[in-house]
């Protein structure tokens, strides 16, 4: 019937795709429409309005791309970009590897301030870049808010001051991919120039929408950026926009309505409670993994990601087993260590749709596993001291005081 | 959008209804059909043929009557006595009481034996009526082979022998409405004259189908019996079964492709390993309620439910403010206490679509939602004991093995 | 895949089970949820708020049981009527049969008024008896509004003109299965007692409610009513609706959230646009059969059903077996011609969510089957007469003028 | 509820996206999984063992890209060709000329051979072009199979036949995105070095997987074309098939069991037999429109589309207006007529999950509305036409026999 049926609900704790509300489920199970009927307009143009609120911006303009965040970043480089420009990127982990991977191949000059796996960026050496750069050959400076795969975030806030302190008029461009609606996030305080983010991390629909935002000043870049792109180009959904029929080509009605439902949730749940209900799930997690006696991989605590944790664990253990093992015995779904991390990290992720007991149980099954593979853990000791943690923090369900 | 949005999953532990698997839901997403093509009677068949695996009879004749599981008590007994007709039954809690109500109510003249709630049926006392009964005025034995409200299973392999013991001719009459498909359940084994359950619990379906199984001898009853049924009547059925259209009146059509995607996942799972699965889910409650310092409402283990279990709190607590806050507070449902010991217990139903890790989760909540009441549990106790019991025993997914 | 598959959408023209829409099928696509927790009551609460307006009462108190409409006609019955009393009861086609059926097998003394099939009520007979029983041996009135199997309406208000005219206070209960909320129906204007449907019908739902309301005489009727009745009992609903919790056994939630879909979408077209558009249905297809040169089974215009056509043929041809191929060959599911008209006529349901398109597609196939069978029909001919009259009367769609 | 609620069902006959089979709807009705877990590679196997089937090649290697047909057509061009490559490319209506524009922003000289709107391509230019280019300084043919904006079908064995005639080495590109899965298409016998499509036209799924086919001759190309691309590139998908996870960025999980779906349909029902199914609609629709007296935008019989049809209207009247009623009288959705057959054309889409008697139901609203905006058509002509057609040539459903 199903590929590899186990019972009942799969816990599904990789950081992205993430659980999928039912509310969302409901609102994409319909058959196709025309999109060139006068609905899907009035839909998207509510959905274009209101996407502005998660990315906190007023002033920027969204693009709802049929594609993944790596076509997200590739429409964010080639907008505002031309080859042969030299853009500060940060090497701290797989995801801002394969986006420098990405910029060097759209034939960009990068220079890479890399980390070690588990540390930040190195903001210093960014001041110091654009301390240098008096001639502002650097056209751009790339993050990544949230590197999902050592569960580190970055402070962009600092970012924009050190860009800020040395009036150096890079682009600054974010990756949101795991942290926009889920971690705090101001793309107009921070002047970020283009965010993106995709759909099936903290907006918990699935996969096949890229969502990039681009401020003024991008807009304005992207009228003489020389990068090649058609499918990927902002000019084409600009005259769309203009034309108020708002799609180049055709969009997935189902997701359409699947964003607007799951907007609508974000907004019931308000997102400044979102943003705290991860600060929850984070933290408990932590306090989880250091009652367990592990090493969280982000090496401080001005790094800890809200939306997912990568453990580390002991050298005669190898993390893939722990994952697989959560697979096939107790229906589990934890994210692999990868690449330099690989075997070493198993991740958490804790973000989107998915509340404090939903987190708890994944807990008590890491614990589970951990005693599977030899590592000798106190059963219920991560458990207790999450739950003590919730226990204190968590609100009532406003809707239901 | 929704009447009482709380952000992640709903944590369903009430005895009923259950949580539906997806592929279940997947299943009865769709639109009507013309139940007199050849497509339903079809379907109809095989469901007929493949419910009788989970009431464990090749004798039997199952009904799927559109209706919950109190018109499935109707129309069992409505079917196989006549009014007037005495039979015994026992009331141990809520359902049990209902059942009995309804007995009278139809005009049977019930000898009720009482038991305290918490504990099982009194077989003894049940013995001494057969012995006594040399005239067989006894018509049939009802009894509950799960009473939901108090957790408690009752021998029904007991109640056969002292049938036979005593060579009664007393029709037996089980509710298997929080048993069949969850617990080790016998027709023909245990010369059960008439089982019934109903969708909404360990099938794992939505209310709507009221399953009852007749052995030869009930259906044989069924031509003699007087009460008046009209659409619990098994004749009507039998007509169209012999039509080969199976239908005296509209079906449901999501239910009917929802039973047949529910049993294929039984058969999947094998319905061996659904009821070893319900075992452990119900010893793990169990060893948590102990590690808690709190009672079972069952008062002795050969009545221990593994598809609900009944908690007993301190006198100072009442367990409907633990309910209320489960909800209100963490998304959990909860079952509360009724009648009797309203107040006194509240309910984890752990029958149906359930894994391990989902108990461990609700497990984690109960205990911040007594320590939100005043109890003074030790955070995290529960679940040890819980994980460290399903550590041992859970098997792998054999599908991912 | 599934049992019969064929190619593009199955075509549902039986009265009933009929075509659900979209909104529904979103709304019923749903896990479980606690049926005791505030929100279902919630829920529930807006629904006997809200489904009094398709009965046009405001005085009447609605039930929904989880049910059919075989189901509801017993519980109309035994909650108003004492073994032995007399009826009066209008045979006038299959569905009249079988719930005379029910009335006698429930022990009532019916007066059995039979017309021929295709014939309405006699109304005549009835003014007679109701002049005739001076004592009020007559307990009540049963009529079919509109009889499914011949696609005959009868004229309620006349009904209750009669038994105004001779003061009898027999109580009047009516099946409106086949025309509530698409045949123009006023429970309070016309005095009904009791009225019932299932929501397979005009509200589009699958099967599984079955919607009673009762009058306050009807409620009177039922302190004293001696027929037997627990499941279908309107004493336990009325018991539960007094604590605020609304069910006395478990509901399908499903089918709760589904209703509230349906009444919804019912609001949005306006009721008086519901029934405008079941008129054009109806007049669209009498037209189409008259163009095709054959007769309507229903005998006289004031009888015409607006929410099914029986259709006669010649002698030379088998109804059953248009039915047959158009299932086979057009994915057309027809109503067959039922015992007295079995082989004689085929069914065109046009109720529920359905609109114009849709039936000139169904006209459109009938036409080819008529002539598949050796009916020597002009192709086009029915659908040139029924758009015709369709190019004249449809509206515009109120939310997109 | 909805945007612009209309009661019944959409008729939607614009040529894409298409109606989506219930089956479909149910497969893609899940929660998301883990894409690294084992099962989706398990399932991206089958897939793309199964998708060469409808492109009717052994050799060929597909991609699934998360996009749209704008996306796959790029990547067709950048994983073959080189900036400053001179390619010929076919102008015969929107659609190949959105591809041109494409074509020529990425930097390909492109010979566009352009025909009037409803001519298919010129290949007697091609032909004398290829007979000019002894020195092979033309790299590509790019060829629109199906035009969708005039529905004209390209005869692309005859492409191939010139192109072998004149042993001229140049790729064949074609854009299927109209005519896989619908209209006989031959890759491995036609020598096409790649062809693609999208989800939601013939395969009748929702819009999102761009799929894209490579010849072994294409692979190769690709190893030196050196055209920027890093989402749209080959290469990555390569390197994931080989390590057997598949996918080089997160894939829609929903769409997968989708496309498993849509592909278990198109083999139940068999391919030839959808081909077939597309001739069948496509004629009935072009002898519709003779016996309205319109005429077929598309000049020529050989060019006729069995997906597609765009009717011509008289001079007085405006077609927009008759695809703006067709959606506010009857909720139908039909094709405007785009760019230089703006207001001249109105296109019925007849591909994809459609049968016949949804035509019919086309058909006969079309008649209407040609009345409605003053075109003296005779209402049921067109119908009869059709139906007379398929009257004859209707197949029994082969699971229903």
């Amino acid at each position: 019937m199903d590929y590899v049926y186990g019972p009942g609900r799969n816990h599904l704790f990789v950081p992205g795709p993430v659980n999928i509300p039912e509310q969302v489920l409901r609102a994409m199970n319909r058959n196709n429409e025309d999109y060139r009927s006068p609905a899907v307009p009035a839909l998207t143009k509510t959905l274009l309005e209101d996407v502005k609120k998660i990315f906190k911006t007023t002033s920027g303009t969204p693009f709802l791309f049929p594609t993944t965040g790596t076509g997200a970043w590739e429409s964010a480089l080639t907008n505002t970009l031309s080859p042969g420009d030299r853009i500060v990127s940060f090497l701290i982990g797989q995801f801002s590897l394969l986006w420098i991977d990405q910029q060097q191949r759209l034939n960009f000059k990068v220079d890479v301030i890399e980390s070690d796996w588990g540390e930040g960026a190195k903001l210093d050496v960014l001041a110091a870049k654009l301390a240098a750069d008096t001639d502002h050959t650097i056209k751009a400076v790339c993050i990544v808010h949230n590197e999902t795969a050592t569960g580190v975030t970055n402070d962009l806030s600092l970012v924009r001051r050190i860009l800020d302190e040395y009036r150096h008029p890079a682009l600054f461009l974010v990756d949101g991919v795991s942290s926009i609606c889920a971690l705090d996030f101001r793309m107009d305080d921070w002047g970020v120039d283009v965010a993106l983010t995709g759909s099936q991390k903290a907006l918990s629909l699935p996969t096949g929408i890229g969502i990039v935002c681009a401020s003024p000043r991008a807009l304005e870049a992207s009228k003489t950026a020389k990068s090649l792109r058609v499918f990927f180009d902002w000019k084409d959904y600009l005259k769309f926009y203009n034309l108020g029929t708002y799609w180049p080509y055709t969009p997935s009605i189902q997701l359409l309505y699947g964003l607007r439902a799951a907007l609508d949730l974000v907004f019931e749940e308000g997102l400044e409670n979102v943003i705290a209900r991860h600060k929850r799930l984070g933290q408990a997690t932590r306090l989880a993994v250091e009652a367990w006696g592990l090493k969280n991989c982000t090496q401080k605590e001005e790094w800890h990601s809200d939306t997912v944790t990568a453990v580390l664990v002991p050298p005669y253990i190898d993390s893939s087993e722990i994952v697989r093992r959560a697979w096939k015995r107790y229906n589990l779904s934890l994210g692999l260590g990868l690449n330099k991390v690989a075997g070493k990290v198993f991740r958490i992720g804790h973000l989107g749709h998915l509340n404090e007991l939903q987190l708890l149980g994944c807990l008590a099954g890491v614990e589970m596993i951990l005693k599977d593979v030899g590592y000798p853990v106190k059963l219920g000791s991560g458990v207790a001291a999450a739950s003590s943690y919730f226990q204190n923090n968590i609100p009532l369900i406003p809707s239901r005081i």
